[in-house]
């Protein structure tokens, strides 16, 4: 089954906002085993979201809409639909409880923008909104299928799993399509293509490789399409195992966890605490950490001694050290992570040090220098890094190559 | 003249990255007065690239391609655009030379694939890339042009700057365009939209108002077509002007910048410095004030006070008060944040303390519970907040709570 997929709204055309629903949906279809073929975006004008529905449904079986269902002026897709099928709207008695139950719960009384919500083209249906008051269209058009769903992304998320998905299964069949994502970490996308280049020739035709890189972390994507769903996860299995076999000391993790999961699951399990001592990162790395839920049961917390005056006075480093080695050395980090441990009471320490940019680099210490150091009960190790000159992603690099010393210490 | 935007790749339609370039494009293009009608993205496949080209190139002035020009076999776009002609590739001599160059400068060779990169079809003229081995290609095609471009991020965005835009201005002209973002704190979009109902209503037919809501922060995009670019300025300040008298207490700043600048500028102009004490943040506030260059010369540094332990340790929080109040309680925030300036010498701090959940609320401070406290030469205040159940949104709508609240205390 070929999907299309369109997004309405001026604010996508005008490149004010970032189209996350396009992506969401293209990734969530895609992993159902159904292919989209296409998606575009167009402005909230009748006449051009009429003609792009009317085309894609030329293309493909199925039509996927987001957006443009509110009650204001500028939400166009439900005129749209009723001048692609000749017909009127007509008020959904089931839709207009619902939104009067929605009203009352928040003590609210219902006005004519709330009712005119309940109304959708005649001859297509509603589909159920637990989440909003705005109603997704089911249409039945020249054996096609046209869905058009809110534009409110947790309401759009949730109306596609509970419902759209489902019932196109049960309108239109599935190939089978299955893809994992292997999580790497500690190298960069052309020395790992170089590594794998006898992997990739040696991948049968129906497995698909692609790298997703980012500072620090590089994706690889593993899919398949075979004639069931059980044959497609055999060959991309089969193909993660070779993987694991083919770069170990890369792979941090399966099925897209990130680092900073991977490390408070691997804490979870071990009963140990980890705290943080961060400079340049400037809570990056503890902020990536508490962004998991649950990690107050392994992360005690930490310091970001940002000034060098909070280096000796809230981590107590040796003003020696800092005058001998410089803030950005071995010797500072590694004395962060020890002291840090030693004040929190943690088993487990991660420190970092560096100069982000885009000023404070010298000839000896250029901007990117970064070291790292983890402090754990049988001792402390550290780095050096040269990152680039990019001071996000330098922040972002140093975040996740200390997170990656850590998973590597808790492992080994 | 009308612009259509189309990029190309499978790690697209199947949802495995965000199209930013196609919102970049979107932006850029807007804001130099070319409306864009439609945005697409296609699959690497050789007949649906020249298909959707055809089409475009039917309703548009200009057509805009981004990605599929490197050397590798699912690179497609050289392909579509020699399908689309009739014609074959043939090598640009001035590419080929470039590319050349390129290598050595990196002490490479030049191998089949780099050489393949100077070719483009015949008939079509090379862009100059100097930022990488892909040239741009323009093709005049039936009165339209159509525009390839790298899918590289910074090569794509310096190419547009540099070469693509002028030369459309040349060809086609422009109309004026102008907008100007205005940043608020402190209030939610239906708060907002009845207190600007009004102002909407008498708003003139050529200015156009959008909100662009994100956790804790709302931005109003004003713009104006015109027959110039300075009439189409002037009808937007004037309305900014009238904004800017009608919620004086919201904004926070103008021309989008974010709310951790608009701290920092603060500091920097007032020579004062600042600390943080986080608990349920985690970081996520030093990590804004450290995203900021230059923020070295203000931010001292802060706790990540997570566990209660850390909060009587390391900030000194008396026990008593703890045990009284709850960690979770304006109490031990203002402690944290009077505690935090003493500890770290510095002017100013921000202290949060909450429950980010989804787990540890209780009825009498349910997950969403959040206080925060300021701390300044002329006393400390504090505030309590109820936000919703998602953790990633609290920490976010903390965060940038805090902040506000530094920045009203830095400007009264």
């Amino acid at each position: 089954m070929l999907t299309e997929i369109i997004t309405i709204g001026n604010e996508l055309t005008e490149g004010r906002i970032t189209d996350t629903n396009a992506k969401w949906l293209a990734g969530r279809f895609t992993a159902e085993g159904f292919a989209v073929a296409r998606i575009s975006s167009v402005r909230d004008k009748i006449e051009e979201v009429t003609t792009i529905i009317s085309e894609a449904a030329g293309r493909s079986d199925t039509v996927i809409l987001s957006g443009g269902l509110g009650p204001t002026s500028d939400d166009v897709t439900k005129a749209s639909l009723c001048k692609l099928t000749g017909t009127k709207l007509v008020t959904d008695k089931k839709v207009l409880e619902h939104i009067r139950k929605m009203l009352k719960g928040r003590g609210l009384p219902m006005n004519e923008n709330n009712r005119r919500q309940s109304e959708i083209p005649d001859g297509t249906r509603a589909i159920h909104n637990p989440l909003g008051t705005a109603p997704g269209i089911w249409l039945e058009y020249n054996g096609r299928v046209i869905v058009a769903m809110p534009g409110v992304p947790f309401e759009l998320e949730h109306m596609t799993g509970s419902e759209v998905i489902p019932r196109l299964k049960e309108r239109f069949g599935t190939t089978g399509y299955y893809s994992r994502t292997v999580m790497t970490s500690g190298s960069f996308e052309a020395m790992l293509a170089e590594i794998l280049a006898g992997f990739e020739k040696e991948l049968p035709p129906e497995v698909n490789l692609a790298y997703l890189p980012s500072p620090g972390v590089i994706k690889l994507h593993l899919s398949a399409s075979a004639g069931t769903q059980n044959e497609a996860r055999e060959m991309v299995d089969n193909q993660v195992d070779k993987l694991s076999r083919e770069i170990p000391q890369y792979i941090t993790a399966y099925d897209d966890e990130p680092l900073e999961m991977t490390v408070g699951r691997l804490l979870k399990e071990s009963g140990k605490s980890l705290c943080t001592a961060e400079s340049c990162t400037g809570g990056k790395i503890s902020s990536m950490i508490v962004s998991v839920s649950g990690s107050s049961v392994y992360y005690k917390g930490g310091v970001v001694a940002y000034s060098n005056r909070l280096k000796t006075g809230l981590l107590g480093i040796d003003s020696a050290v800092l005058e001998k080695h410089g803030a950005v050395s071995r010797e500072t980090a590694e004395e962060m992570a020890i002291n840090a441990c030693r004040i929190t009471e943690a088993d487990y320490s991660v420190a970092v040090t560096g100069i982000a940019g885009p000023d404070g680099g010298t000839p000896g210490k250029p901007v990117g220098t970064v070291c790292i150091a983890v402090n754990s009960p049988s001792g402390c190790i550290s780095e050096i890094h040269r990152f680039g000159d990019n001071r996000e992603r330098n922040i972002l690099r140093a975040s996740t190559a200390a997170l990656n010393m850590l998973r590597k210490r808790l492992l080994f």
